[in-house]
């Protein structure tokens, strides 16, 4: 068996080792455009600031590594230019000597990756606007750190522009980001970047959202970045992170299928249109769980499992892949924004039904020290209580909840289920009742009736009238410090005395600090004949939705 | 409704503010013995070292938050004192007045926890020999730090008894501690504990294990612990912390059933032999998961969930608990350990088959600064993969993937999804291919037959001859710091050039650092036709059976 592989990363890696172990009399070629094997794509930024000091690190293995240790036959610097499916062979140009050769192949596995987008806007390709993919790349952006540059504009607000900003701030740069929607991070659902769009501005971070570039331009040794607001930025440096685009040139030319997003479309083997040809990683489409429609996800433990199942089917096997479900974590700062499976955008826009819960425990006891709050949302069906999908945002034990809920969303368990999760609890790790088990309570609670609960927009967007009278159940001194406008403040413990001031002909929304307390306040006034529901995660989940009021 | 709940701490509390959720009518009563209720069980350890600086910190709630917000008669300083379950009254005897009362109900909740063994030894009266269960008993404790004690002995190297150590040790403290059993921490299965005795020693504690009191005396301001070995140890406090045992008194005395280790028994509604009395906590009899046999759990956990379905069910509702599945953690310097579901202990006993796997990932990327590596045991069903248990101990992460392990045991999934499981990954996180993915990879290629392992206990008690022949993939460095004896060296990066120098006539055992190498050469030699299988979890499991050699 002859088996090619395009790319020698993170997809293109995985198939390799995978297929030696399957056959170890395969013969296994590996072409990489790059000089580089296997290298930590997701460490990039953190060399840029200094937290990961020496650049062999980043190298996770290297092409003689992968020589000896696999008996594999790793051709980097060796671009693969097109396919003749019919020959069953690909041409081969390498690149430092401009020769070019055919190799045949028995099986084929693609894996070239995504490449930043570079958006055709006037002085993009001055010198000085980069993107970061690879090791080169990096070195370019170091290389100007290291020459003590004083600003830098990122363009794009997703997890690699997030992680540029932190490094570029911990090496003293003053950096300024532009991101053209109005939230960052838009996997996420906007309420839920709150607190990292208060982190970055906490830490001096230009922070443009909603603001797009128009063009660049050279003024001396800086350059100029014009905004469509007219506002003319001077810098030094610009990094593009708006988004990659798979490299589908090689499937595409060979007359291979791909999807509207330009993906190449794969099979639950990993099997392309073609029969003997595979692909993995980010150059392949995804369908999204929830509404079937193609996306693109590039991240790497997706395309290291990817690489695997395409390298078992290609020598033979019959495994499948089962789908991205989009677990994804950011570190920014002291903050990590983690999400699993569905948002509520994707929801909406699936047109599928779900409801939501809201809550802001904290990672561990509140009595041991360093107890930090959390946002954790869930999104659930509304019928059986089957979990959809989860973001929170916060700082330790952010992770650790995403991934509890990514394993539940796999298994298909509901909220009823995390409820009894039985987790472990010393009090520097969780909660006798942890996170976890809030949710599935305040979850289970609505969907059992218990809980009447009231969506935040279903109150603010709805004019004076038919609005709920609105109850703030926490002290005067919470109250006085903030409360939604135009609620009323009756602290939950003077309730049972005073319900007599409450109006018997209004639908009544209470709320508190998280909810915990309307929470209660719900249950005593349902059982006293008060029409009542309770607005799900209290006034936290208000400075989510609207942190400047 | 009348509720009687014996008990305000977390099986009580919980029950009681659950039961006025659904009930905002019904009269309920909390009797609690002790001064306190809702205090911070786990947390008292931490108190002793300064770690939670302040006394209030322990209170999780008080009497009067509970009376005013969830309109609840609490009686702290009352001792129910009998059950007359004919009648429907309880005795109750006030403590700071002496006076007896009867009290009547309709539904009774029993939540009496249990209470630390002192065991029947010579002078285990004498003053200076402590127990630690409320906030009474680590005043007690903390007192005597405060004075300036430079000695203590803890009897019990269990959860409290480590956790006791860690703090004494940071308030300078010399420690002794003894554990009759050869290992500490007896959920655990043997080896995992290494890391955790390392750390002890390492941190100056002396550690007799194996050894047993027999008796104490006084000397002078002094105690003297005799032991089973004739050693005599002067010290100035001894903690005792060998377990705990029902507080079944009532429930006996009332004709109530009980279990063979003294629990009170219940069915899947909390609901004792008498269907009007239910009971929730630590007095609770359990059914191990595996074996049916019944046993006690002493968890913060299970208490909080078992009181809330306790009120449930007094309260007309039909809710089901699903059973402990034993999750716990401890942490202990900077290690933390923990574990979920089945001990290998315990499957043994049980007579239940299984396989296991050990892996030694860090706990996020290796390229970022701060990786530090884990040990993961997974027990697996050897026909179908589905998870029985599993351990860990590390530092950071270990809680993490306990509580992954912890849900898809839950939800009975099996090591194959384990493979697939989409984690968050980023760098200061986990890794592309996180350590739960490791850990089902290996446990899979052994299922698919991939991958044949070997036990290190299969290859340790066996004798010179019918042994397989033993062969150290790792380099020669590696090699010449500690091997198993008797392996034979022979790096995978030469072994393909090397075949002829191994013995086809004999089965071959291969292992290196962690079995990743392993694996491959197990492949390699496989594929060759040799006999073979990988020594699970290479040297660094070798070393958790056998750390000094």
């Amino acid at each position: 068996m002859k088996l090619l592989i395009v790319g020698g990363v993170a997809g293109g890696a995985s198939a390799a080792a995978r297929a030696r172990r399957l056959r170890e009399d395969a013969e296994i070629i590996v072409f990489e455009r790059g000089p580089d094997v296997s290298f930590a794509n997701c460490g990039l930024p953190y060399y840029v600031g200094g937290v990961i000091a020496e650049r062999e690190k980043l190298l996770v293995t290297t092409a003689e590594r992968l020589r000896i240790r696999f008996n594999l036959d790793v051709r980097t610097g060796s671009s693969v230019e097109s396919i003749d499916r019919v020959a069953k062979t690909v041409r081969v140009r390498d690149l430092a000597t401009g020769r070019e050769y055919n190799e045949s192949y028995d099986k084929l596995i693609l894996s070239p990756g995504a490449a930043p987008v570079r958006p055709k806007l006037p002085g993009v390709e001055l010198p000085g606007i980069l993107t970061l993919r690879n090791l080169e790349d990096v070195d370019r952006i170091k290389r100007r750190v290291d020459e003590g540059i004083q600003r830098v504009v990122l363009v794009g607000g997703g997890f690699i522009g997030l992680e540029l900003a932190e490094n570029f701030v911990k090496r003293g740069v003053a950096t300024t980001l532009i991101e053209h929607n109005k939230q960052l991070l838009p996997p996420f659902d906007p309420e839920m970047t709150t607190p990292i769009v208060q982190t970055l501005l906490a830490q001096g971070v230009d922070l443009q959202l909603g603001e797009s570039v128009t063009g660049f331009t050279r003024a001396g040794n800086d350059l100029i970045v014009e905004l469509k607001s007219g506002t003319r930025i001077h810098t030094q440096l610009v990094v593009l992170g708006i988004g990659v685009s798979p490299e589908n040139k090689l499937a595409l030319e060979s007359g291979l299928e791909t999807g509207v997003r330009g993906g190449i479309r794969v099979d639950a083997h990993q099997r392309t249109s073609d029969s003997d040809i595979f692909a993995a990683g980010d150059a392949v489409e995804i369908r999204d769980a929830i509404s079937g429609n193609p996306f693109q996800v590039p991240l790497a433990g997706p395309a290291n499992r990817q690489g695997r199942i395409a390298a078992d089917n290609a020598c033979g096997r019959d495994s499948r892949y089962r789908g991205t479900q989009g677990t994804a974590i950011l570190g920014v700062f002291d903050q990590t924004a983690a999400m699993t499976g569905a948002s509520e955008k994707a929801l909406k826009k699936a047109g599928r039904p779900f409801r939501k819960i809201y809550v802001h425990p904290a990672q561990h006891a509140g009595y041991y020290p360093g107890a930090k709050p959390m946002a954790l949302k869930v999104l659930f069906d509304p019928e059986n209580g089957r979990i959809l999908g989860a973001q929170a945002v916060g700082s330790d034990g952010v992770d650790k909840r995403i991934d509890v809920i990514a394993v539940a969303i796999q298994a298909g368990m509901t909220v009823f289920d995390m409820e009894e999760m039985e987790l472990a609890y010393a009090p520097q790790y969780g909660s006798a009742k942890d996170p976890i088990n809030m949710a599935g309570f305040v979850a289970s609670g609505i969907l059992r009736g218990d809980h009447p609960q009231i969506d935040l927009e279903s109150v603010m967007h709805v004019a004076a009238e038919p609005r709920p009278y609105l109850i703030d159940v926490r002290t005067p001194q919470e109250f006085s410090a903030g409360a939604i406008p135009g609620a009323m403040n009756l602290p939950v413990d003077e309730l049972r005395k005073r319900l007599h001031e409450i109006p018997r002909d209004r639908h009544l929304a209470v709320y508190c600090q998280v909810g915990q307390r309307g929470y209660l306040a719900t249950r005593i006034l349902i059982q006293n004949g008060f029409s009542v529901a309770n607005i799900g995660g209290g006034y936290k989940t208000y400075k989510l939705f609207y942190p400047n009021e």
